[in-house]
């Protein structure tokens, strides 16, 4: 019956996240805060016991997980991960109300960054620590993870990764999908350790140290400090952070070829180059621009900061290190185009997506050609090979819907009497999964602001854009429902 | 030569605009000031002259125009019109420097109605009544008009009207193309005499009832007055006026099928009804938002100011009867949605278009299937009938470019120095043809603090928008110009 399969999925992932759930247990007793640690034993331990009797009832259950249960798993995944990871900021009472709480973490699952707190340094270390790990844990997708650990339960996972990984072509590494997803793993944990230890290198404290790189990583963007990166001075501290923001924003399976020393099918890569170009082009001419309006002192100092919120914006994480929306126009509508366009296709990154917007772009060109030669076919190249025209289909499907859920989401959140800026930020800042935006929730502010009802759409339309929409959406087709 | 069939029809067009750029003499002669005639005279003449001199010279030139050089003569055509008619404000002295004459006529021809005038009504009523008879002639189309006259002087002239002709589909009434150019244009005619007989009947003059009429139809917006139609405190006039606009924004081939007792045809666009559907929702929640805030007394006026600048905002008309910008911000945000849309294709309005967006809409809901049953077929539906695949690709192209230019605008007008609302509002504004919008070219301000660059930029910017991008953006590839 498919209905055990998706509980057998769902107590796996379950139980990932109750082991996860005790790390910030450690935090406790080291900080020698161990009230704290109760808050996290009890939803861990409800959630372990649940996933155990799933566990039972689908015991004879075996098989593959085809298209349609696909979309559901992630989705009730996202939701049940975000129902249950909510539980020990109530249970610690460091957060006000579930809705804040649901809210917050949804926000760190999708890896959007998006905070209801006012405070942030005066919440406990072990919640701090627990909110960062949602983002770690979302963003190269726990239901990865979950695929590597499938074929013990004797789940097939293919379509489950198609409908989750973030971006049209993940599954073009290797042929067998759970070798694809401990890869992707492996080169998360050990960037994961890396950005750490540089961190530390640069005087960085443990704690802080692993945070951001959980934010980073996952391109999320909480900061344990209320100042978020920007707590910092350290030059060196923020170019790392830039350098791996940068690094979390690529295809992650770039990195496996960088580390095979593949090089040219790097170069090969259109998406990559466009990538770096994009990034390298909106830096410098906000650099200049910081630098000629007099912002900072020196050119280097305008580099690091354009280079920083670029990287911030672009990737969809959402760290910062200064008031953006305090700076000339031309930087602000720099970083406001950077908040359409997104990361790499198989990052941690949201929004459209570079790969999307490319396609797009080289199709819109294709049909320049035919308009002049009306009788010919051209065909759209993409990465060195041709690409099937029912792929610009999908895409061009996949823009209008994350278009229309922005002008959605604006009318909306505008309805609760905000003014326009405030709303539209809203939008591309939820659904993009970036965190900040401007006006209202401009990059020295928070969501706390919002009413509950507003707190539970936000926290769908991250989870609409987490999830590349269609994901979500095919669950209200009436087709999905028939037999 | 297809050379000499460019010029031969150039020709026709200049002599109609010199044709036309006489009518501001009567208004001088009527008003009793004379000394305004020779502004127009002089370049009615040289225009005729040089016109006349080109038909000289093509005179054995026969021939169809091909789809490439309909491409060149129509962007030949707007920038010779402007260029020409830009020069009685100049001679007459009432527009300081030819730029920004340039802008106010490329504004008009182009129906956008973005003006650098900062007190329209100091301005002598020959060259208002010029002004606003500009938006006329662009608004269906003079080259639509020519292409009935063409026939005279031997011109085929499909390919162009296909150029020119705002929306995808514009050749269906009639096989005959100068056929259709003929009833497009009687029935413009007709709308116009209706229009300013309604607004006369209302107690509007016939120089304000003429002028705003040919704002209305054109989906121009150019009004005599300094505060726009908002001149006029009449619920009448205010409610004539937006009656015609929502009639300027349908597809004229459905007024004629109105006339010719065709309805069932009127119900079977699903175009027609999306967009008569999105204004409706508009209006009634944006009535139901200024009456709730206590922006008007009574929920009829509330209605009133709300079908006013819905649809003068939906259509692209740009008309104004009160500063928006000060409105709530659901008002706000509808209407900033609103600019987005735009008319329906075959109508005078910009914009986006209702057609492009439901087509794109269809194919996303077609993906969402595809997805579910992946080896099925789904064809999308419009107007009753399926929709060409090519189609799709090319709506989406033009949608892509639609959204790149929108950015690129926004960046560099940021760059001049400008604040990201009224960046963003500008390239909107521009583009769609609206001319109001946020911030520094709100409803209550005007263009003319821009530089001289900016001002070019942006007439090439509202040329690319009324020309649909294609048809001036295939003249920059590489392709068009090899043999």
């Amino acid at each position: 019956m498919k209905g055990l399969i998706i509980i057998r999925a769902l107590a796996a992932i379950a139980l990932i996240v109750a082991f996860f759930m005790l790390s910030p247990v450690i935090v406790a007793l080291v900080e020698g805060t161990p009230e704290y640690a109760m808050s996290f034993v009890w939803p861990s331990l409800g959630t372990a016991v649940v996933a155990s009797v799933m566990l039972l009832v689908s015991r004879r259950s075996r098989g593959h997980i085809n298209p349609r249960s696909g979309f559901l798993l992630v989705s009730l995944v996202w939701i049940l991960m975000s129902a249950v990871g909510a539980l020990p900021f109530v249970i610690g009472g460091v957060i006000p109300g579930y809705t804040n709480a649901f809210f917050e973490t949804m926000s760190g699952f999708t890896t959007t960054g998006a905070s209801i707190l006012t405070s942030i340094e005066s919440i406990p270390r072990p919640f701090l620590f627990w909110r960062s790990l949602t983002h770690w844990l979302g963003g190269m997708g726990i239901v990865v993870l979950a695929v590597a650990l499938f074929r013990l339960l004797g789940i097939g996972g293919l379509q489950l990764m198609k409908a989750e990984a973030p971006g049209p072509d993940v599954d073009r590494l290797t042929s067998r999908i759970a070798g694809t997803a401990k890869i992707l793993w492996l080169i998360y944990l050990g960037m994961t350790v890396l950005e750490t230890v540089l961190l530390m290198l640069g005087g960085m404290n443990l704690f802080d140290s692993l945070t951001h790189t959980f934010g980073t990583l996952a391109t999320g963007g909480f900061s344990p400090k209320n100042a978020s990166v920007g707590h910092y001075s350290s030059p060196y501290l923020q170019n790392v952070i830039t350098v791996f923001m940068v690094l979390a924003g690529t295809n992650f399976i770039m990195h496996y070829r960088l580390l095979t020393g593949r090089f040219q099918l790097l170069w090969q890569n259109s998406e990559l180059k466009a990538y770096l170009g994009i990034f390298f082009v909106i830096m410098m001419v906000m650099a200049v621009n910081l630098h000629q309006r007099g912002v900072f002192d020196s050119f280097g100092t305008s580099m690091r900061y354009a280079g920083f919120q670029t990287a911030s914006i672009l990737t969809t994480t959402g760290y910062v290190i200064a008031d953006f929306a305090l700076w000339p126009g031309l930087s602000q509508a720099l970083l406001f185009a950077a908040m359409f366009i997104g990361g790499c296709a198989g990052s941690t990154g949201g929004g459209i997506k570079v790969v999307r917007i490319i396609a797009l772009i080289k199709q819109a060109c294709a049909e320049m050609k035919y308009l002049l030669h009306p009788r010919s076919v051209f065909s759209v190249k993409l990465n060195g090979s041709s690409m099937r025209k029912s792929a610009v289909y999908t895409i061009a499907g996949f823009v209008i819907f994350y278009l229309f859920f922005i002008v959605l989401t604006t009318v909306l959140v505008s309805a609760g009497g905000y003014d326009l800026e405030t709303s539209f930020s809203t939008a591309l800042a939820t659904l993009g999964n970036i965190g900040p935006g401007f006006g209202m929730v401009g990059p020295s502010q928070n969501y706390f602001f919002f009413s509950d009802a507003m707190k539970w759409y936000l926290s769908a339309v991250m989870m609409l854009g987490r999830l590349e929409i269609y994901t979500v959406l095919v669950l209200f087709s009436p087709q999905f429902w028939r037999k």
